[in-house]
């Protein structure tokens, strides 16, 4: 197992001209075409390079956090800023106005599963499907299918830990019983049926899911789990 | 006017310990806690009192930015993490198991207006009702509802520019005749008709929508809102 630990790392979150030695001086900084021109000549900061490595090497992975303002604190948005380099995470494969390259279910991470372990103080009927904060399902669908399934990870049910400041030991040994089964079920899992972009679900261009494939009563977000 | 340009003021985006400097060096940091009690004693750092005061300041706040993997930039969501702080933008008014305190439509921005302007690279129909993003306002709902309801804000409805990296001259001319209209409407446009925590639509203290409330055909984030 190997563990990036964001904040024991001192990880710097601002993607930046820093970013991209190679960039020169006077250039407006673009993001993707310079992410892009630097991963090609493999000169990204050394931080980002070694992030990039873990993800090769890893079969699976499991973004760790605590729900802060309903998504990732900003040191691990700035890993994904960072590490998720074009032509490594995105722009991969052929990318015209009518193929879209192989993104959402295809991509480096093809093959590879990953997870979502979420802390959160609040309550769980608050992130239910009628809770004020929105299901957390949903909250974490940015994540789950934007970060997760878009590079071709196999995504599997997030786990998420409620009123986690409020825990008493009890309550944490159970809590610790249910992610210890989570974890011995890491490989075995069914990843959540979220439909691939290039399997004709969907129309070219518009990418928009065709008509009559939407689960019964499904809709937003929903529209793009096949269950 | 004033503006943030976080970038420009090289904003530091990672909560840490460097953020309050009353907490013993030995004592565990418990984000809330300390946030709440560095608020109530001013003993936050300059640059995020800076950014209070801007909001305490303003009748109307703009979040402007590019969508990264479907959210906001790091250096943006720092700007959340670190200038929101407790006492501030949340636990605001009193917070037991039964009441939960002035959010959702109450606390310290109430009376002020505030939207989201992002810009995306992608096309408008991969976010709409069916495409394969998901809808660009359910993406948004964990920061239109999640960190600007929340504290209080009106929110309008977010004004989305797609295709901004292949804008033509004419292009650009359009979006900024729109944006200028939204701008022009800021103070009589209808907000989203989010639902008040405490103005009796959902069940205590399971913060559930009361049943029969919803729109027809409304789930998920649909739910929490009037239409």
């Amino acid at each position: 197992m190997q563990v990036s630990d964001l904040y024991a790392m001192n990880f710097m979150p601002t993607v930046g001209r820093a970013d991209f030695p190679l960039l020169g001086e006077n250039k407006r900084l673009k993001v993707a075409a310079a992410s892009g021109k630097a991963f090609a000549a493999s000169s990204l900061t050394p931080d980002v390079e070694a992030e990039q490595e873990k993800l090769l090497w890893a079969d699976a992975v499991i973004l760790q956090f605590p729900l802060w303002w309903y998504s990732m604190p900003a040191i691990l948005k700035g890993w994904v800023d960072r590490v998720y380099a074009y032509g490594f995470a995105y722009g991969v494969g052929e990318h015209s106005d009518t193929h879209w390259g192989d993104r959402f279910g295809e991509g480096t991470f093809a093959g590879k599963r990953a997870m979502v372990i979420v802390t959160a103080g609040g309550w769980e009927s608050h992130y239910s499907a009628r809770g004020i904060n929105g299901p957390i399902d949903d909250l974490l669908f940015p994540i789950t299918h934007g970060v997760l399934y878009y590079p071709g990870f196999d995504v599997l049910p997030s786990f998420v830990a409620y009123r986690v400041d409020k825990l008493d030991d009890d309550g944490f040994e159970k809590m610790a019983a249910a992610l210890r089964g989570r974890m011995r079920d890491l490989w075995s899992a069914a990843p959540i049926p979220y439909r691939l972009q290039n399997g004709g679900d969907y129309l070219i261009p518009s990418l928009t899911l065709k008509n009559g494939l939407e689960p019964e009563g499904a809709s937003g977000f929903g529209l793009h789990s096949k269950v």
